[in-house]
């Protein structure tokens, strides 16, 4: 980035509150971060420069761009999780980004409100908004809570007192009751958001929403269909990549983006053409989602002779498995669909979760793996009692899982490493 | 107890599969430590006996008593939460029995399912189980999940191999969307239990099942409200151990035995007649349950300067606070009196929880406490970050507060006596 440009940015981020000194600091730790895990790869897909080039100007450009949206009247509306409806933000003309909690930031500053045992994702969200460090948080019109596990159902009650707030309530088990009351919260979602961007919702432009958003679904569901072929066209950073750059990017930018990638690796494919030797490992991580910038499980395996070629995970195939259904008609009968497809999002935070179980066997079977890294963030109850129901199943189809439950500091990379390299050594011994 | 008794019930217990051997070690361990923490307390009410008596028979006389139930054809059902509708079990003609989950055992056992970072509750309910220590687990037709926090919610899906299951869904926010779902929860739980117990429920069956839970309630409520007396009538620990015993003692009994105590109390005051030194601090425990036979943080404080004279929790307050309305009328209408009754009681795990914020500011000043311990067990989320509000409300009223976070061993004794040692000398010296 030219140092000029980089002077305006930070004169952005400054009159949005960002403190700049940390900022500084946090964007010149990140830039030999980024070059260490993705730059120094070979083999990689020329279309990757697009996403390279929105990383590095996740704090820069994107900022710019909301800016100017919101300078125009629109609004930005935050959000941390899959149930957060976009396609209502967008038609009301507003704008949802996934909010900053993917990095070891803030951790004493949150430590003042919230338990030290508290999962790395949650601490790093209040974190780096107490330590000022998330543009897209001071940029937001309205952050968008839901009760999907213990420690953010809480949290929001911190939360409340920094930020405009609004709570969706998700149900803990699935049913009729379950989906009216889930139903009502997508509508006082819509009024809520009405009422932020003072624009009126209506079939038409959330028939047009749910065909957006569907696009970003079909595009990344297709350029992770490659990954399904040995060798895989593109490496598991790469892919993880792509998925968590979705959460905050321009649609239509994104998708010319990945539209290029797209006919690059399926040229690949036709090639066989492999970011990754054939022979190592190919391995799905399944779990806890992986929230920008956090690589760190990607990393170790890819740096040790493995390959990971699905992610079962919000920042994996559940944020774009299964597009919605773009149905005609009224206003209501469309928020009944988008209400019923969003609660059948297989989150851990379910009981009973048979779906996610179905699924993961589905996508070990599917992308050919040949063993699955359990991946649970430090203290997220959910996922970590579902390894129960998830080993069995896999045990059943005979694909060997690892546990693994780390966080986001750097401080296991040493046992983390020695545990994973044990395992792919293992699964190479036994092919 | 004699010993042929004691014989007698390690026949009883064996054939209903308890691991005779490990309940034995149990047991003897469970003795000392009864006589340490109330048998050796000075100035204790009189009728405490029959409550000692009943505890060291916990799995003697009541197994029997609860066998002889099943043994006429009557049916047991066991839960661990105070969502579970004891009325509707009555009302057909069952008992409902709190299950063990208050002591560190069966640990090692429970982590080959459950994660290491998991509440003790949690932690000990499986352990028993699988270790085969708590005949109520053995007993019982069917036992009662419900979706209170994660730990909970998920846990069931490893209880289900084991046990006959039946989870309740409560919703997480308040509402009329959650009033109808956990209404319909209340239905289809009455359901489940006449599908046990083979008994139909109607309007006066279950009119007087809510009354005799009311008296269970009122005399509870009624004793308790001797503590607001300085010097109060009755330790903490006592009181504690009475409030424990409710949920597993028969109702006809116990109110015998409560209704002797709660004569004596009121002479007691009557005659300034105090358990403890009226110069002591008075504290309230506030949190997570104290479940049998955990009386660790009563214990310390009481043994260090303190008098603990008011439980903010599941086995306090929230137990007994309430009385269900004892309407007339058809059984709908009785149905979503109760229902509306249960999702009023102000657990953690709602949010926002603004009634048990303003509860606990009311008992602080109802019962005149000079301070606060809060307890959490360990990793229980809800509760940890619920104390951000809690500390804010009592600091706006004046009264200290002191976050202690602990678990069912006996390892933090010396930092947690060290801790609450320091809080009381405090409170003495801001006096």
């Amino acid at each position: 980035m030219a140092e000029k440009e980089f002077e305006g940015h930070n004169h952005m981020l400054k009159n949005l509150g960002i403190d700049i000194g940390a900022h500084d600091q946090l964007m010149q730790g990140l830039q030999p971060m980024f070059r260490e895990v993705f730059l120094s790869q070979k083999n990689r897909p020329k279309a990757m420069s697009y996403f390279d080039f929105r990383m590095s100007e996740i704090h820069g450009c994107r900022i710019r761009e909301l800016s100017e949206h919101k300078e125009k009247g629109g609004k930005v509306i935050g959000a941390f999780c899959l149930y957060v409806p976009e396609e209502i933000v967008l038609a009301a003309g507003g704008m949802m980004v996934g909010l900053c909690a993917g990095a070891d930031i803030g951790g004493p500053e949150a430590e003042q409100y919230l338990p030290r045992n508290i999962c790395p994702l949650i601490r790093s969200s209040l974190g780096m908004k107490l330590s000022r460090l998330c543009p897209y948080f001071e940029l937001a019109d309205l952050v968008v809570g839901e009760t999907t596990c213990d420690g953010k159902k809480k949290a929001w009650e911190i939360f409340q007192d920094l930020i405009p707030l609004h709570v969706m309530h998700l149900p803990a088990m699935k049913g009729t009751k379950a989906q009216e009351l889930w139903l009502e919260e997508m509508i006082k979602f819509k009024e809520k958001v009405e009422e932020i961007t003072g624009n009126e919702i209506d079939a038409a432009g959330l028939k047009e929403a749910i065909a957006r958003v569907n696009r970003r679904r079909a595009i990344l569901k297709r350029l992770n269909e490659t990954r399904k072929i040995s060798p895989t066209p593109i490496s598991g950073k790469d892919a993880l990549l792509v998925t968590q750059l979705g959460f905050s990017d321009d649609i239509e930018q994104f998708l010319e983006g990945a539209e290029t990638l797209r006919q690059e690796l399926e040229q690949r494919v036709r090639n066989s053409q492999g970011a990754i030797d054939a022979a190592m490992p190919r391995l799905m991580v399944s779990g806890c989602p992986m929230v920008l910038p956090n690589w760190k499980i990607h990393h170790i395996v890819e740096t040790n002779g493995g390959a990971v070629v699905c992610e079962e995970a919000c920042t994996g195939q559940r944020y774009f498995r299964d597009p919605v259904e773009e149905s005609d008609g009224k206003l209501d009968n469309q928020l009944r669909v988008l209400s019923d497809r969003y609660l059948k999002l297989d989150c851990a935070c379910f009981t009973p979760n048979d779906d996610r179980i179905n699924n993961i066997i589905d996508l070990a079977q599917q992308y050919r793996v040949d063993g699955v890294i359990y991946n649970i963030l430090q203290f997220c109850t959910t996922y970590a009692v579902e390894f129960y129901r998830v080993e069995k199943a896999l045990k059943g189809i005979g694909v060997p899982v690892l546990r693994v439950e780390t966080d986001y500091s750097q401080e296991d990379i040493g046992p983390l490493t020695n545990r994973l390299e044990a395992f792919l050594e293992m699964i190479r011994k036994t092919h």
